[in-house]
């Protein structure tokens, strides 16, 4: 699903959620009254493009085309979805609303970032209500999933169907806030959490630094992957939720926590922290620490990728969705035509592939090969189903040849295609080319032998992966011998 | 540093304890009254070594002695650090206090892994206060690295310094926490948060899953990294911490939080909340969402290791205190000796190394080689000084070949020995072998050519690095040919 998106007020927040359109392959007009908006949106744009293309082990659609308008009325025509981003005041938030009603389609839906107002309260007075929904991003809206979506009973279901349908496509995760209430649901925690920070750095129990260590050395890598209470429920164990909750109620009643009361904010309190910020992380700039946020994040959600659990089973739902229409070559049934090399990886190199340089590390070349070498296996029949199947097996490499001719940076959008040099009895020779454009990155050489998966040993492929081979195989007879395939590493001394 | 650790009290948290001080080489006296204690430290264990040993890039110390002792007194003769995991009572904490102060060290440090009570509560009345201090670790305590330490003015700094430099050398992180208050200062946060997700679930806003979601695809994943403080920051931008807290003033007034009551564990909220969990966990056994959550923490701190940041800089700092002692051979005045294989890796598999098989995908076998280079290339003076240098350079990889013999489970101690097959000018020829004990896994033969890191071009290496590839070579030139290497890919069409 791709389209025209229009996005009111730029900064941080508007921009990411530029970059997330854009980089979907939807066109997106801005408007934003601030002559540095262009600036600004193109900053987040450029951190966008280095950490979310390499998420997805698919590829993503062409980058979309970014316009600047001079009103809202201009930004906002044939817009399928605007997202409003405007500073949290109710006066402001209605005044840009109105216009934006004013001159959008009304089939439109109008997503309002806002924090801290319910939905009702945006509607109220409003020519159309029923097309305005909170739709609550967290920073950085490119890489982060979470949307909370909060509509009111004004709002048709159809609308909010389609408002989860079309954040999905864009890999976000639309948590549907069935009650609307203050500050939806994450933000509550997160005001409960800053209150008692707040407390402890005004108590000099704790500075800032220390605080954040308390989180991130402990229960905040806990919650990255399992939120709160199925970190509870595993911590309970056998004896079960129930029994795990109860023991604890007595606890609550305890005095621990101090949000009974709203700290001041004095200058006192205000320059104390800034001065322990400054202290913890003042050797860092603000683009910097942005590089090692969006680093630390690619990096963390590729590995629960990995796992297939949280925010990287997400991912992996939304690969899933963006494969039908990835370009790489075609299944079983299109082997006949395959009479030149087949597409077998298509992807932007990720940042959690690189060195502290930026450039491609060894090992994720092959990582590269690897990936090629499963969808070749896709391509012939040896699929999830067949490698499943008792009566089935799988390829396992024997051999890597691998030459490295030239480097690869992160981001950049790399493809392989694939030569098959043979494919007889258990017998599967590959050859890999991988490229940047016209330029050859490296070559991967492999052998692999078809093994069964009960006993592990070497053993003929079913026929039907047999017949595809002979197929492919004569499709691709009139391919020259690679140059350097079936040779040695060169003895140059 | 190693020695013998004493665990008053299983479980969960003291079986982590348990199995953190074993990895690391302690030997492990425990008592427990409860009859299924063994069984219980066991499970937690086996949990432990399956994660643990392969978060570690270096490899740790052999594991310790672990023995199950009748009383407290056996239990606590000859430890050097003591750590009490009893339930929460006040009164039972110091009669098990009482009983370990009769029998232990006047040396000796005991920690209380107690949540809530402060430690001169725990102190209260006992022989010698001064060798008590509160030590919380965090679920699963094998792998988290925060420790709140929490001291008093009883405890000489001498103690706390021993305390400090103890728990670092466990892989832990210890949080010296200067002011003693109720339920420290992470538990203050869980509880702010427990109480207002019990409000949201109670009020029916959100579900136990949903409220979940809301943490892990958004503010948690953050907090992995940066915690609150530092995340703020960035998210500040340019215009700095002090702005952006000031204008954060007028909400913290907000009535959005509920924390001002406390909500009623009625039997109808704690069923509802197990039914919740239920729907949304209960299609894994507790044993499954541990391994899972295992897997996952390893998965993400191994992320940030790469990046060096957060709970991954501190698994680095470990690792560099361990490699002085890691057995891997000797540096550049060693190399006449080295007239037999050189030990360049020894390893655990670590648990995202593999597949859902539990096996070691194909490129790690790449990246464990592509280590055992670069610890070949300190070995000759190519390291991180020499890279450094303008006038130096690095090798880099040209030519890859390897041939995989057998396979590797998570966990499995692997280590890699090299050979030399040429080192002269620009050109660097290893060939590496992959053990499991006997067991040979794999070869991986390398070609590096010397570049310049200026150019990008080959050039030759320094002198001195020329010098000790021909001393090495004189070394190994005793040894054979290695069967496989200056090999194609086998034609074995």
């Amino acid at each position: 699903m791709t389209g025209t998106a229009a996005i009111i007020g730029g900064g941080v927040i508007g921009g990411g959620w530029a970059a997330r359109f854009l980089l979907n392959g939807w066109d997106v007009r801005a408007f934003d009254p601030d002559p540095d908006a262009e600036r600004k949106i193109g900053e987040v744009l450029g951190n966008a493009r280095r950490s979310l293309p390499g998420l997805s082990d698919a590829p993503l659609p062409p980058e979309g085309r970014l316009s600047f308008h001079d009103n809202i009325a201009s930004a906002v025509a044939g817009a399928a979805w605007i997202q409003e981003s405007v500073p949290e005041r109710l006066d402001l938030k209605h005044v840009t609303l109105a216009a934006i009603q004013a001159a959008c389609a009304e089939t439109a839906i109008i997503g309002s970032s806002t924090s801290g107002f319910r939905p009702s309260q945006l509607q109220d007075g409003a020519a159309r209500p029923g097309q305005i929904v909170v739709a609550h991003p967290f920073n950085p809206v490119y890489l982060l999933p979470l949307i909370e979506l909060v509509p009111t009973v004004a709002n048709p279901p159809e609308t909010v169907d389609a408002a989860k349908a079309l954040l999905t496509s864009l890999g976000l995760y639309p948590l549907h806030v069935r009650q609307e209430i203050d500050a939806h649901i994450a933000d509550r925690f997160l005001e409960a959490v800053w209150r008692e920070a707040l407390w402890l750095v005004r108590d000099g129990v704790a500075t800032t630094e220390e605080i954040d260590n308390a989180i991130r050395y402990g229960f905040g890598i806990r919650w990255a992957q399992m939120g709160l209470f199925e970190t509870y429920r595993v911590a309970g164990g056998e004896a079960g939720m129930k029994h795990f909750i109860a023991q604890f109620g007595p606890c609550l009643s305890w005095p621990w926590t101090k949000l009974m009361d709203v700290p001041e904010l004095t200058d006192d309190l205000i320059g104390r922290i800034a001065d322990q910020s400054d202290a913890q992380s003042g050797r860092h700039s603000i683009r910097d620490l942005e590089r090692i946020r969006d680093n630390n994040l690619v990096a963390m959600m590729r590995a629960l990728k990995q796992q297939d659990w949280g925010a990287g089973a997400l991912l992996n739902a939304h690969d899933a969705a963006l494969k039908p229409g990835a370009g790489l070559s075609g299944g079983v049934d299109k082997l006949e035509t395959l009479d030149r090399l087949v597409l077998t990886l298509s992807r932007a190199v990720p940042l959690d592939w690189t060195d502290y340089n930026g450039h491609m590390t060894e090992s994720r070349y092959l990582d590269a090969f690897a990936s090629a070498t499963d969808r070749f296996m896709e391509l012939i029949g040896c699929d999830s189903d067949y490698i499943a199947d008792p009566a089935g097996g799988s390829y396992f490499t024997a051999e890597t040849h691998i030459r490295h001719l030239d480097e690869a940076l992160a981001g950049t959008r790399i493809r392989v295609e694939t030569q098959l040099l043979l494919g007889q009895g258990k017998k599967l020779h590959l050859f890999h080319r991988m490229y940047d454009g016209d330029r050859l990155l490296a070559t991967g050489e492999h052998f692999l032998l078809h093994v069964s998966l009960e006993t592990r040993r070497p053993c003929a492929p079913s026929a039907a992966i047999e017949s595809a081979l002979v197929r492919l195989s004569a499709a691709q007879s009139g391919l020259p011998w690679p140059e350097g395939a079936g040779a040695a590493i060169r003895k140059r001394s």
